[in-house]
């Protein structure tokens, strides 16, 4: 006789189990192990909160230590495969199945244990796709979030960095699964509710903050000149002349001298007002003198950024804040916002193919995917117009009929022909296909797919991939700006130059810039420490970043 | 001297007003407009909660009423244009913009409005379109919402119908907007917490039931053979050779008769386990004998639906449900997870064009997009395999290298080749773009377009689009299962033919289907009152439906 609340009697045995070790909702550190040993059951689903920033530390390493006879073969389901012991787990028998969307510092030892067959890999996702599932197929039975305090009814304060908590919380604790918390502190009334009590059913002080990593922090110094070149060609070659309003910035050099440029150069061109207003962005250092210039309108984050805290609080007409005054970030409205909300998509990745496939997968690292696929993919499911999405649509279907006729999501690859240590940005064949091929994966890891992307960005020029008609004419743009790496010396030289007259090439002369004047005097801060300047001294670099 | 406060201090300011008139945070019924006065200012940003379902309906009605001098040229940001009162506030003057999502009920009356001038048309989004722009450059300033019960901390209840809340609150309280409720009922303790207090700013006790609509209520009286026929044809034709576990219907009576043969014709095909396991979809009634029979394993919802409220309670192992037993549904999140976590969407259509193209839109009709143009478009952000998605990809590109090849979302259009008042489904231009033309707009509104679509059913056959190589193939394809209509006359029967060996056509003998078996008979309940029986009586349909 099937009860068809077995879900619910199975969350009412894993309390009971729980409740032993607890003082109302609340368990001692000590205790965490023994907790999970209580409510997680082998072969469950298990998501452990941690994305490319805030990390369930605490609860990872507990996890990490229960006894193997009680918790075994567990389907970890989460964001981020960051720390160690989110690998440890798998080493240990603990867990045994992985779906997760980024992996970053770990995506040399993730490779090497997918290779060795420790892990049974679901998939990689982006981080939307990997929350959509946890409605659907993926859906967490135990969840193990991080937060700022908790009150004694179990209500949550996430502070800045909200992150995922409020999706991997509704997703669990609405289907019968268990949320368990870890928090720095439990306190008597919190500056405000990120996730309410009734949805999390234990609370474990740690005494200690959860670990966050300064992911988006730049430092300007490191700024090159052919950087600066590109952030140039960028702002007067595809800022300026779709109008560029509202947009994501990838991580990287080459958007963080794009911030840097808007009041110098972007402020040359009168372009102030006119691109750039409103962000789906991580609160950026490298935005503060955009921001006070006061370039910027507002700015939707997916999670916070170290050291950015006061910041926020005093200029919270640019930023989502709370009650208490800091930043509300949630990163499954963000990616939402990029997706549907955005007209342009600009980043860097690490090879680009003849096809304009590109990929941050070397053969022996899984980097995951994180959110640019989402961000830099076409939204085929849009219906508002407005002038960029519209201006290429038609530069990539001048002939189709104007009412008919979809507009583009403007997908922007930026970066120098020769990237770090003197790898070509551009190459013949992804090493995602091999790495696909070496790990019998249906699908090659690729971050962007040629035909999402609109512009390639280069210190020989702009390609734009919109204007081509056939693949021959995409390979040769992209071989036009591939400067002196092998795919750009392979380039048919009158075939370039046709597609120079036509505009589907621009050089910077072409542009009206002069390579020359890229130089780091063009940058609106030139360190760390000038941005603390113009934050007026409300930016608290991480100690890292500090150098004087 | 800027501030960068400026958003706090107003609404600092607003609350000061609104708080004149409050008891802590409780305002009278009858002071809600005074309320409003005190709080809106012209040209403010304004969503009323509303979509296909719940309503807003005393804060829509206490707009209306607002003095002209004090509050006018209002910009709506709302999901749904559904009540009157709606429409009111743009003939009265209270408001002069207006993005929406969709309007049902009201869509004769919009149309008429947008041609007279009397509406300053943003833009015509799909739901979470509109939510994405809430977080970008459509942020509300004031949300004037609905829920259950409230307690005096203004804590809400939103029972089964969360749907849209969380997103607008969260857009709105946490940029220094506004946010007012709309409750049933105050109480001292609420049975779950859907949005914590501190998002709230006032609450307006009504004394009775907020407004909701039991749109995906579908009498299996009303069914006819024909419909049973597509249906047959998609089950065995779709369903089964692409094995399809997680998927989203839309509303209608042929997708109802769908959900309605899993239990009899597709028990026989031996489909069960195998395909229609996951949905992303309100609770529709017509589900109930597949879930009663084993069929459904899980299902997350927008919204609700009137009189399924016990028989979820007591199905708590397929729905989300909260700690109080009632549904907890999300339209956000349930619409991410129909564009990246459902292999298919099928769907009915009112006109089709020989692209492909379909849409609701008739030439005085303006019903909005909700949410079909986003689970119906395929998700080029997507990056988790899945072997319908790949099977669809490999059809589409069958010599594309498989490691590059993407998969394809299956977009079903299902609809008899005659519809309602004998209306041909086919046409040779959509109504969509005289409407364009019309309304000087950018875009016309297509539902889906032809190059997401890949499979259209009708009592002729399943044309199969995956498989067509060119432009001319998808004409004849359409036209091969367009029947009696102009569309379907005009084909080269000839090339329908040849069409019909390579598979892309397959009429219902090719799929062993006699149409002679298409019979009511085989639906698994064939009234309301079967629908009640199968849920145990649990299912209390509304008065409306009820005939006995």
């Amino acid at each position: 006789m099937k009860t068809w609340r077995q879900g619910r009697e199975a969350r009412d045995a894993r309390l009971a189990a729980g409740a032993k070790l607890a003082d109302g909702k609340i368990v001692a550190a000590g205790d965490a192990t023994s907790l999970l040993e209580a409510v997680v059951r082998p072969g469950d689903r298990v998501c452990i909160e941690g994305d490319n920033q805030k990390q369930a530390d605490l609860l990872a390493a507990a996890l990490l230590a229960v006894d193997l006879a009680k918790v075994n073969n567990l389907h970890m389901v989460q964001s981020g495969v960051v720390l160690p012991e989110h690998l440890d787990l798998f080493d240990r028998g603990v867990a045994k199945r992985l779906d997760y969307a980024y992996s970053g510092p770990q995506s040399a030892r993730i490779a090497t244990m997918l290779f060795g067959g420790k892990i049974e890999l679901g998939a990689v996702h982006t981080y939307l796709e990997l929350f959509a599932r946890y409605f659907i197929d993926l859906t967490p039975n135990v969840a193990l979030i991080a937060a700022v305090s908790a009150d004694r009814d179990g209500n949550l304060y996430t502070g800045p960095n909200t992150e995922d908590t409020p999706t991997v919380v509704e997703a669990t604790a609405f289907k019968d699964g268990i949320v368990i918390a870890q928090v720095n502190e439990i306190v008597d009334r919190l500056p405000r509710v990120d996730i309410p009590g009734d949805r999390v059913q234990f609370v474990v002080p740690s005494g200690k903050p959860f670990f966050v990593e300064p992911l988006f922090t730049r430092d300007p110094a490191a700024i090159t000149e052919s950087q600066i070149l590109t952030a140039m060609l960028a702002i007067k070659g595809i800022y300026a002349p779709y109008g560029v309003r509202r947009l994501n910035h990838g991580i990287g050099f080459s958007t963080a001298a794009i911030e840097l440029l808007l009041p110098t150069f972007g402020e040359k061109l009168g372009l102030k007002g006119k691109v750039a207003s409103h962000f789906a962005l991580n609160p950026h250092p490298a935005l503060i003198p955009a921001i006070e210039s006061g370039w910027v309108q507002q700015i939707h984050s997916f999670g916070s950024e170290v050291g950015m805290d006061d910041y926020i609080r005093a200029r919270s007409d640019i930023y989502f804040t709370g009650p208490d005054g800091s930043l509300r970030s949630n990163r499954a409205f963000c990616q939402v916002a990029g997706l549907y909300a955005c007209d342009m998509f600009i980043g860097s990745t690490l090879q680009i193919d003849l096809q304009g496939h590109s990929s941050t997968v070397t053969t022996s690292r899984i980097a995951g995917f994180g959110g640019a696929p989402n961000m830099g993919s076409d939204a085929r499911g849009r219906r508002h117009p407005s002038e960029p999405w519209l201006q290429a649509g038609q530069e990539a279907d001048p002939d189709g009929p104007a009412p008919l006729r979809r507009g583009r999501k403007l997908v922007v690859q930026i970066g120098e022909t020769f990237g770090d240590k003197n790898v070509p940005l551009f190459v013949e064949k992804l090493d995602a296909i091999a790495l696909a091929d070496k790990l019998k994966l249906d699908l090659a890891p690729v971050m962007i797919y040629g035909d999402d992307v609109t512009h390639i960005v280069t210190e020989e020029g702009i390609a734009n991939l919109l204007l081509c008609r056939n693949a021959d004419e995409r390979e040769h743009a992209i071989r036009g700006v591939a400067g002196y790496t092998d795919v750009g010396r392979g380039r048919d030289a009158a075939m370039v130059q046709r597609l120079r007259e036509r505009g589907v090439i621009r050089r910077p002369e072409d542009l009206g810039i002069d390579p020359l004047d890229a130089d780091r005097s063009m940058l609106a801060a030139r360190s760390i420490k000038d941005l603390v300047r113009w934050s007026g001294g409300l930016y608290a670099p991480p100690s890292r970043f500090r150098n004087w």
